[in-house]
């Protein structure tokens, strides 16, 4: 089977099993039984591949089940499900050819609660390769990204190389919740070279950019403030008002101040509360989020954050728990790798325009695993592949181009065995 | 059939078929074959009977829609539902017989939005009368009243008087929608003696109260804030915060200034927003009430309220609307009709105990009729029929004593007649 | 000398020496003499009159040490004065005459920092008794007080009784700063009937309120939020802004939810920061006060002020401190002691009107030995006696009739010797 | 005389009179007689100079009128001192040689009101030329650019060129208010290069910076709330409360949301009101600023601030007044002219060290005049001309290493005439 048909062949059948953040049951078991094709030396899941307890954003039982029970009527495996069970999904493969440097590949793996279109001009749906999970789809380019992974390894297990190759198949990127985890996992600490990858982001078909970076460092929350009901007309002051904690909260952390560093961000969403207007409420919950041009302003509005959400419930009387539910940090590339990547791009046949850097607009939670490198003394870049998208990111019409595929793994396969020569 | 049975069968009937605040069709429609079956001079429907532009908080077309079509598949009786079609429920029946005086009787006529018990040790479950309309539920006790309208309207038309009596039975009073526009109606002008009345509210069957008031004047709106969405990282200004105007409008009710008159209330609640935290809301959305010892108080909070929800749209750039869903006013009893019902319920064998005076706890839309008759140089009172309830209102289980019903017949038509001769 | 004369006189002298709360040395001193000259059984002064410690707003060392060398400039009693020194003004005289029952007469002796008029109609000025303290003045009628307190003393020594009789001499009534200490002190335990009495009050000569009371309880603060000042263009976050910590806390406190029990007030004046706009603010102060139908709703708002402050302190990093600076509870009159004034007052030649009760319009801390009198079994009332007051109390132009003050001691004097016999 | 020694007692002189923005009036006198001395072509003043109704921050009447009748016991030029009464100070001067390019020097020419030193240690009062102006001081080296001004000048009339120079002294710069109306006024239009200078900044003596810039762009405003008092316990609701207004929208200024184009800024300070808690008040008082990293950030915080303001006043029934009492824009330094300034730097023997650029900490309103210059196509930048100050700015014992008066004017006449020629 000619290479080419391969690539496009596995990101059709990935592209099929969209699974939300922690629940890529069956995505990973389809990883891991692709591995074992390919032979690699090393699979690690669930608990051996990342650190378990610093998971954000899990879902609750109930979804957890709902999903593990859906992959367990797909596949027999039961060997790696029940080692993924409880949200513990992704993978780490590990190739080890002796003596030389541990280079990193990070792609990500799970898929968002969008309901795919069924439009004709949709090729998905036109090639009968849409989704099959009711209100969830690939609409990141999360299966191109799976792709890269499974065909950089085959590429570089092709070659003659010394040293180790380790690919990170990650989970819950799109809530941020999955790159803490894997930085702490124990995988990241002998990396010298680590690079990351994207697809699409309104780039066309051929464009490759070197180093991608500049975003805000972002942290996500849940919010559940808890009072105490009482009749709004007899008695208001019997109440512990979880509404008036709230909006006391909300109306403080926009009013968190500037910093002298750089840029912040604070918002505030999903507000909700069921008491009709006559019953103080016992509860209400939200939603917000902080940014900063740097890790430090983030972590400066993160914790003013806390301050406004305790001073809030303590002048109320109620109590309140935020839930870290994502974050994400600022890690910008290496100079060095840039170069690196950049004249391999150039020096490929199906690249058309190299860019050595522009700004990612999104947060990524890529940058802990860069900084973990960084920090052991590595480097670090995260690549943008170009590959025509015909809708943007996160719509029901999103696709890439498929010849793009092959010009990742071009890219990936040739700078990892650059530096590994 | 002895009247005993008589009173108990309607109420049976009419509890089967709960409806809610301005869907009452079938149940005006019963009420009117009723009021045909005694011979009632004149019945008035729809817009007939009260002013349909004071209406407040009518369900939008769907839920009238659905209602009406269930009361279609009930009745043939197409020339009263083509005449309340659009939520103009209720009626008004009078009887003329010459020179006199003008007595009105109200009783109000819908339901609430509760599943009711299935619980065998729950009367209308054990003997086969729940209601049939799932979700819904007479769990106040209306169906009781509606009883006693038909009940005195029976026992005042088998005695000889002079003058007119009339009997209101109001639509929507659970959310204090129809007191206000059967008020402004054709049919309250001439009244001289208004007597309301309310079964159970936790008084023993056999008591009587001649006098019910005090209750909070209140007005209840919903609120909707609209502005522009935008990205929360990328963009915060290009986006009209709706959610932070919520909050600033809700900060600033609280803090709406005491009053030298007495008691205020102010509260919100069902405070909602669909966007994520990465979203600066374009809509967001909430319930509040304010309350007042008297009518002025409570127009004082409310013109405050319009002032919170005006200057919080100004400041952050977004709209507001805010629809006033229910409204009560405060009016007492008039000391004269106290003392007259108070002496008539005394001389009642099936009476126990007679209380002049207690304190209506919630707030109740009689108070504008009771006012437009007051206006009009008149007198009104809201009679207590104690009717031991085995659990609260509003509950699941709520059910009344239907030895009560001829009490409250007795002591309503007793009272009417009185005036009348 | 006539009576009459005599109490005339003691007015205007006590009136020439207006001494605000706290700072009533020189009036110490002369109370002190008059009681020596009264042949008085036991005068307890300072420390032995009150509960120092529980003094709430006393000035500063500087203040008050202005006003001690003020008054040492006027007499030569260092024994008074040493014992007094350090606002420990006030006094108690006690006359014992032995088995019966302990009376007791409460009568407040501190001024106004008000510049006293110069205009020729206003008698103080015209007959040459106007303030000597510049700023200073008798200008809510304590000086007739004193006069009450060392008349009816007069008239109780001149008669023939059996029991104990007390009279008490509050510093530091304007500030709601001594009524405190002094029913906390040790002359109050054994007072089983408590009269106090207030002239003026827009009620004219002649008339008598046996009973003046439903004022609000009160509670005041001073506050001082202290921060971090920072330049506000280069550096915002390195501040800890106390002006902001102020708004908040002041936004919040006009936000505290409204009581079941009854009216609540809460009001924030006299705000203050020096910083200029470029300068984050270390300091921000004010001045708060929170009132409630009962003692209990006072404390209500007096609690949830304190929650407000530390949360808006907690949330913006700063520290508040807040001093109490007065406070009054709640007391009413016994009817039955309201009934024994009423008819002694009826029985008096001299007035012309008796009211048995009023409502008292402003705060008074007479209400402390109210109820300390009321938690040992005694009763207590307190009187108003009218005294055609030609301009408003608080103003430079207030003034008494002076036939109101034989009229006040003929009042106070019978009802104590009533309860003697 | 040599040429250092008159520039020395120049500054000197100066020195001793400062004046703060607005007043100087002496100021004004002295540097026109000066410009007459040196037979300079034109000279105008007051209304000549700037646009009158563009100042900012004017002092009120009383303090202009105290100012104004120093400098006329000081001065007999009633010529000059009548053409500028009531806050026109300031001066342009112009030398017109016919053909040739345009050049403009902006120097600034108001004190500060900080009490100078009198230490030994501080030069101005060990020899004799400390401030004559209890409580004013020249703390920012004004004295020195007056000096800067009038040396050109003197350098370029003695030279031979071809064109036009003009010099602006422009008054009240501290404050942000003379640069808009200098700006607005008729002898900006024609220059084609303007350039203004800044002597110490923590540069040693000896250092050149040819392009200081990148300040945020600020706006100050003076706020007055106004309202009606009322008792705070017995008629809160009758009161329309300033500090209730004032405290709601500077929590409303502090939650201004962030902005995509970068940094902002908000503080408030100095806020105030006088009455006491037990009175709502009836007007409160505050300084606010607003900054931004262009002058369109700082508009957009600008128009929130008014909407904050506005909507507050609305919410609380009050009205609010904001005067603008200083700004300044963003406006950078042109790169050609830094380059040119720069080489000239460089070919100097006094200067040691030439930066081309650095950052100017503080506001600036030069920036008005050299966005002026730009819009009309022509160029402008801002020189640091070091001059090793013992102490910051504004403190009590800043000055200024006289050495740096002779190498400022070298730098700047030696610049012009390069332009010139």
């Amino acid at each position: 089977m000619p290479e080419e048909m391969d690539l496009v062949e596995l990101r059709r059948q990935f592209h099929q099993y969209p699974e939300p953040g922690w629940c890529e049951f069956l995505t990973t078991v389809s990883i891991v039984e692709e591995l074992e094709r390919l032979g690699v030396d090393e699979i690690h899941v669930g608990p051996d591949a990342l650190e378990t307890t610093e998971r954000l954003g899990v879902p609750d039982e109930e979804e957890l089940s709902q999903w593990f029970e859906k992959a367990k009527s797909e596949t027999d495996r039961m060997d790696i499900l029940t080692h993924i069970e409880g949200g513990n999904t992704g993978a780490v493969a590990v190739v080890d050819r002796g003596e030389g440097p541990t280079i990193g590949l990070r792609v990500d793996i799970d898929a968002l609660p969008i309901e795919e279109s069924r439009d004709s001009k949709h090729t998905p749906a036109a090639k009968g390769f849409r989704s099959n999970n009711v209100g969830f789809m690939h609409a990141c380019g999360h299966d191109a990204h799976i792709t890269f992974g499974l065909g950089t390894l085959r590429a570089v297990l092709e070659s003659d190389f010394s040293g180790t190759f380790k690919v990170f198949f990650q989970p819950s990127e799109e809530l941020l919740g999955g790159g803490k985890p894997m930085a702490a996992g124990p995988h990241i600490d002998d990396v010298e070279y680590l690079i990351g990858a994207h697809i699409g982001l309104d780039y066309p078909t051929g464009t490759v950019v070197a180093g991608l970076d500049g975003a805000l460092a972002l942290s996500r929350f849940d919010i559940i403030f808890e009072g105490e009901s009482a009749h709004a007309g007899f008695a208001p002051n019997d109440g512990r008002n979880a509404v008036q904690a709230l909006v006391t909260a909300a109306n403080d952390m926009y009013g968190i101040p500037r910093h002298k560093e750089g840029s912040t961000r604070v918002n505030v969403g999903n507000i909700h509360s069921e008491n009709p207007a006559n019953v103080i409420a016992h509860r209400a919950t939200a939603n917000a989020e902080v940014r900063g041009e740097s890790t430090e302003l983030m972590e400066y509005m993160r914790d003013a954050v806390y301050r406004c959400l305790n001073s809030a419930a303590d002048l109320h009387e109620c109590t309140v728990e935020a839930s870290l539910i994502g974050e994400s940090i600022r890690q910008d590339c290496d100079e060095e790798l840039v170069s690196l990547v950049s004249d391999v791009a150039e020096s490929i046949d199906s690249t058309s325009t190299v860019l050595r850097r522009d700004n990612l607009g999104a947060s990524e939670d890529v940058t802990y695993l860069l900084k973990a490198v960084v920090e052991n003394g590595g480097k670090g870049t995260y690549i943008g592949i170009g590959g025509s998208n015909p809708s943007g990111h996160h719509t029901p019409t999103f696709d890439i181009d498929e010849e793009s595929l092959s010009i990742g793994v071009s890219v990936l396969s040739q700078t990892a065995l650059e530096l590994l020569s």
